[in-house]
């Protein structure tokens, strides 16, 4: 497999002078998905769990419709292509496509669904299965820094786990903000791992791909250390989901479905 | 136009106590762009310079030739459409929309260009216009983080500025990363401000879309505050781009092209 950083001399300015260095760089790898032989998409990506990505990527997009229609994966790494052959192709998926979203759904202003095939996988959280305290919170916050590591000095990747109240279940790091919560679908897609009762632990900003991403994964808290966009917002309202943002020291703000964050 | 941010009611958790507060929070704002009546793109920006950001994006990405060829463009706010006029389309873009790149071009390996219209804007530079000192460097991006001001409490948008030497031209800030590039871009195409001779300043990581972007506006010269990707450097080597990253507690790395610093 591809590595995940190099090594790199560069020149380094520090105490009004530049001086050689050597430095360590997050790579960037370009994957083509083709289905059934037809390129889909092309996705760059930190190149570790590709496979669980595309797997995460087509379940989440709702190009299939149950992981068992996955009649084979596999990685040609050095041109770095991603074959699947699916059984039965959504046909909702190949109408929908990149069509805008005109008719409103459940309540939603056009400023809900931008595309069509984001409503087709979205899933609207109507119970209430996981509770959490403002200490999970800071909690799970810091045990995702913790995981970090490693990257901290690479800069420029986003951290995602998924976790329950006990602690991490699995983290994946990627540069593209939403590969690293693919990454966590299809490792739980493939070995069967419910996602309902978990929760979503970010480093990055809560945008309206993001907030759907996880609706479509099914998790109905998402913890972040950034901030929101209002569309998020609007959209997290709408579909029942708790939006926890900037935990930081000891602080955070919650913006969505209150209920699932027990008072002290 | 619709507003760039909103307050919102939110529940704060501050010194063990949850409470009510306001907060102010980036929008983000759906724009599908329609070239002579067919759908091109959508874009989900920050709701200001939408014009600007759509002439640039349309000349970056090699739609149209000349700013010239633009014969109409207007935007109908409420449904976010951008509907354009263009005279004469690039023959060449047609063909190559979403093509991955498989020769090499300029020596490049195929982790070079990633899709083949990039190869067909992205500007080398052969040349060394503009010389600047680490001053420069670490003076610019305090001025960036200063011009940023307003946003600093909403979290999560993008600035990014157009300088020379003696400071600032013109900055933007998007939620969107290279969408804060396009409206420079755009500004500069419909004002005829020359861009060869001048530098980016950004405050997020330089990915190889972002390079790719500085070399499509025709710059030579990019500063960021964060770091960036491996692919990113390979282009900026190949295309002739200085990059410079980490710009923080007077200290940064140059990572390519260290010509155009000067030594002290």
């Amino acid at each position: 497999m591809q590595p995940v950083v190099m090594k790199r001399r560069i020149l380094k300015f520090l105490n009004e002078h530049i001086k050689d260095a050597e430095d360590i760089i997050v790579t960037e790898f370009p994957v083509t998905v083709k289905v059934n032989e037809q390129e889909l998409v092309t996705m760059v990506c930190t190149p570790e769990y590709i496979e669980d990505m595309v797997i995460g990527y087509l379940a989440s997009e709702g190009i299939m419709r149950r992981y068992e229609d996955i009649k084979e994966i596999w990685v040609q790494e050095i041109e770095g292509y991603v074959h699947v052959k699916i059984d039965k192709l959504n046909p909702y998926f190949q109408n929908l496509q990149n069509k805008r979203y005109i008719t409103s759904c459940c309540g939603m202003s056009r400023q809900g669904f931008v595309f069509a095939n984001d409503a087709l996988t979205a899933k609207k959280m109507n119970e209430i299965r996981v509770k959490i305290s403002p200490d999970d919170c800071l909690r799970l916050m810091n045990s995702l820094q913790d995981t970090a590591t490693t990257f901290r000095d690479t800069g420029g990747v986003h951290n995602a786990a998924l976790c329950d109240v006990n602690g991490f279940k699995l983290s994946r790091m990627d540069i593209g903000r939403h590969n690293a919560l693919d990454k966590i679908y299809g490792y739980c897609l493939r070995n069967n791992i419910p996602i309902g009762n978990k929760i979503i632990v970010f480093s990055g900003r809560i945008s309206s791909e993001i907030l759907l991403k996880v609706a479509k994964i099914g998790c109905e808290i998402v913890l972040s250390k950034s901030a929101p966009t209002e569309l998020a917002l609007e959209l997290a309202e709408n579909l029942g989901i708790t939006t926890v943002g900037f935990i930081r020291n000891q602080s955070f703000n919650i913006y969505t479905c209150p209920e699932r964050i027990q008072k002290r």
